[in-house]
């Protein structure tokens, strides 16, 4: 039996404005409701009732992972650079890790997700096919140096995190244990009560093949989903690949150099010229590991640096600076042709097609280009389709028009395959006798983002709004003020509490009746019950936090249904 | 129900082997049973069954906290430097604290205790008297860059602890919340099973006042603590102070120079002058905050640098390197005697009292000096009692002779008083409508560390032997190994785990019985329940880990008996 929680001795706060630097729903309310406190940028302390919360998730987590057969471990956050190195990412991970040494200057990191650590743990522990398939996991606090750590909770630089990884012999046993995570991500979002949908997904830094993303659609999202309203497809823009046919090349006049004044964006270019700016073609020059190459699309689209770097991964993606324009005078920075590119690797959207006339720079300051066709003038080393995902484009599945939302990123899971294997020679002892390499699945819940998710989704205009099993307690118990309510409001809290129901109680003296209701609104636990003015007569309130409806019962009746 | 744990599934590897590197029994025991694994020096992961251990341990931790009305929260671990340089610890803790830059490069540590945070947070969200006295408390991954990290995880570099903070408006207030940690950790350590000594400490690096130990008894400990075999006294070596009483001055002739050769120790000077060493002065040179300080002791007792170094705290106290001799001809290495020391600050044991006459060094090579007689021919600025405690000192309290012993310190409190407050000007408003400074205490337990300690206490010369509340299963059902046998033993298990009980069975296939046995005796489960060769009868045998008595029974005898 949990002990009922006197607001008159719990440390929490609320305030009635928002902070300052609070964009979204979740940093507003979680600190006006006295949920967290910012420690440093992207830092934040958890207080009693978002310490709750938090283990409330964890909870439902652990039994989760625990109901697939995981086991659960717990690894260093304070890690050897050794491992890292072996597999590139404490490079690859640029500023995003944060690095240390120690007093004999030996390199350490703050571990940002665990493959390496994981794969070394399993190297050592399993050595024969029998010890395997093995799933680990492990609820741990994270560290990423994000370089605009902002919403609160909802991207830290230090957060809580589930993270879990599968080992198998087979390529069937990884869809095996991949399929486990799946079924057991979907009973946990299902638990927390959150709304979320599935989403094929790129595996970024992480390398490997098959990996799907569980979005929670909400506006402070940072992600953004393409979702077919025809068919099931969703994917992260990231992930979207269209399908183009090619066009068929026609004949074109000789290339003609055009002065074209005041013409600082595409579409004052094609205005000036009389036509749409899916007819110009606009060259982003970017560095791949340093060198510069020239991404070629139809003017109406934008570059998708991400699809772009992961088409090119593990290569590093860049943008070009003002320096790297010195000592190069084929480059005219804003006038950029494919015509004039000898030694420029050029890579072009599908519909840059041999046989394809582009209105586009002419290498000149002040000028552009017609008529410049594609496999005459220019070639393109590479078709990659790189553009940015916009609304309306044709489902990849079913040709519909797409529809775009915002989602935050919740869960994602990963069939590695045998990347870092490979890297730590992660073999076992085969039913043959022989050594067999290992193969890996890995998966992640952000644990401390699942709250701000959770307050994204279900906050409304009076506050938080917690589902049941996540809420810091069942029911919040409101003592109007006389003596007599609030001797009846502790009796009821406590039982309620020896029901089985978790209670928060507001017995705070001094504090009126008006600001204590808009605190239990404020801080949203599911069931709020006063003991007002109908006190004598055993008659108390009954409000549901979510609908708002109220009902006045006899205190037993109310007791009764909220523990029934 | 807790799922029944199978070892053919579990991840633990069990070797027979101690770990080359490991010094201490529980350093071998929990690697070769499976429980941790080392990751990088100081830096452990734990395996599924040491992850078991630390849960169990962190949930009495949590239940006996939460008895005494303190609330849980989680601080970050990764710390901005600004409040540790307010307090001056930014320095204080020197190589001891991991610290690093972002990528903006502005400073941060990774938290070795949370007293600035917690000051802060209670700044914040406390206001007035009514909001206090709060009890707040974490269970978190800290941080100590310790220069010799061993024994396991007994003194690791990253560790789990539980700290907690009290915050009161008087004296009194801080003395009550003081004395329910220390109710508490009486609790938490009895139903840990440990066995553990409070001894008078001091206050460290944390300043402040009143300040106990909780000391496990174990040879393998870092700490001495003297132990009065008559009263109750018992104390950190460090906080022992001996009451001396002033010795009476007598005529002295003057003072003689000696030429002493091949007399490189006080042993072989008191031999070759024919005196007792408690007739000579031994004085060490040490560096006070940078300068040069001399430290007079009898010679048959050496200089205690902790007790020292509380003695004059804050100042930083270091013992002096050859290039401290360059240019100080005053300072003869190894013939260094009061008489000659003008400009060096001499702090001497109380036995030096005035008129006291001594063996000393001559300050020349190789030559000693005696009748060298304190306030006569020099003078003691002050009268410190820095010596090291020795077996049989005098008991403070009752004057017995004292026993020293070796212990492994497995909490801590402290009265802080209003240092953190003074710094963070933490103020509430008080009853009478002005500002009260706020009055602090500090608790600690290591929650790894109380894996090792009670590793250390009980593991026999089987392996480990958990007490019952801390143990990672309540009963290992071993299957010896017959189809029949490995049946009986799932049975057993899930009726077991039906009843309530945790079960781990040992249904491998592959492995003997042998094997079995021992791992069941190393892994520590405190009983263990055999289905051998009486299994075609229902017969099993029950084995008591600790005392090692077997008998055999019934099934649901068995069953009956260990889940009554």
């Amino acid at each position: 039996m949990a002990q009922v929680q006197r607001m008159s001795r719990l440390m929490v706060k609320t305030l009635r404005d928002d902070p300052a630097d609070a964009e979204t729903i979740s940093h507003k309310l979680l600190v006006r409701a006295g949920y967290v406190r910012r420690t440093a940028a992207g830092i934040w302390s958890w207080l009693p009732l978002g310490k709750k919360v938090l283990d409330n998730i964890s909870h439902i987590v652990r039994e989760e992972m625990d109901a697939i057969g995981a086991q659960e471990v717990l690894l260093p956050a304070l890690l050897p650079k050794e491992p890292y190195e072996a597999s590139d990412r404490w490079e690859e991970y640029g500023d995003l890790l944060f690095r240390l040494k120690d007093r004999k200057g030996a390199d350490y990191l703050l571990g940002p997700t665990h493959e390496e650590i994981f794969t070394q743990v399993v190297k050592d522990q399993c050595t024969s096919y029998k010890d395997l398939p093995v799933m680990l996991y492990q609820i741990q606090t994270k560290y990423r140096d994000e370089a605009r750590p902002r919403s609160g909770v909802l991207r830290g630089r230090e957060f809580q995190m589930k993270d879990s990884y599968s080992f198998d012999t087979t390529d069937e046993g990884l869809e095996e244990s991949y399929q486990l995570h799946r079924a057991a991500y979907q009973k946990i979002f299902a638990r927390l009560g959150l709304d979320y949908r599935i989403v094929s997904a790129v595996s970024g830094a992480m390398g490997g093949s098959a990996s799907e993303e569980f979005l929670a659609p909400a506006p402070a999202g940072e992600d953004t989903f393409a979702d077919c309203p025809n068919c099931s497809y969703a994917a992260n823009t990231e992930a979207v690949t269209f399908a183009l046919s090619p066009v068929e090349g026609a004949e074109h006049g000789p290339v003609e150099v055009l002065d074209t004044p005041d013409t600082p964006t595409i579409e004052t270019l094609a205005a000036h010229l009389g036509v749409p700016a899916s007819a110009t073609l606009k060259n982003l020059l970017v560095k791949v590991d340093g060198e510069i190459v020239a991404v070629g699309v139809p003017g109406h689209r934008d570059v998708d640096l991400g699809k772009l770097g992961e088409h090119l991964a593990p290569a590093e993606v860049e943008l070009v600076t003002a320096e790297d324009f010195e000592g190069r005078p084929d480059l005219v920075r804003g006038y950029v042709g494919p015509q004039g590119l000898d030694k420029v690797r050029y890579i072009a959207d599908p519909r840059v097609a041999p046989g394809t006339a582009w209105v586009t720079g002419a290498n000149e300051d002040g000028k552009h280009a017609r008529n410049v066709v594609a496999g005459r003038d220019f070639e393109v080393d590479d078709h990659l389709d790189v553009v940015v995902v916009e609304e309306g484009d044709p489902c990849p599945s079913c040709g519909t028009g797409l529809k775009l939302d915002r989602a935050i990123e919740i869960g994602h899971i990963f069939q590695l395959g045998r990347k870092y294997a490979d890297t730590f020679q992660l073999d076992v002892l085969g039913q043959q006798g022989k050594p067999v390499r290992v193969t890996m699945g890995s998966y992640g819940i952000g644990v401390s983002r699942a709250v701000a998710a959770l307050a994204e989704q279900t906050a409304d205009g009076q506050g938080l709004c917690w589902p049941a099993e996540v809420a810091p307690a069942d029911v919040h118990v409101v003592a109007a003020g006389k003596a007599l309510q609030t001797e009846l409001a502790l009796e009821v809290a406590e039982k309620l509490s020896a029901a089985g129901a978790r209670v928060l109680v507001d017995d705070r003296a001094g504090v009126s009746p008006g600001v204590k209701f808009t605190d239990a609104e404020l801080i949203g636990v599911p069931k709020i019950l006063v003991a007002g003015r109908r006190s004598a007569d055993g008659v108390v309130e009954l409000k549901d936090r979510r609908t708002g409806e109220r009902e006045e019962l006899p205190v037993a009746e109310a007791i009764a249904r909220l523990t029934a």
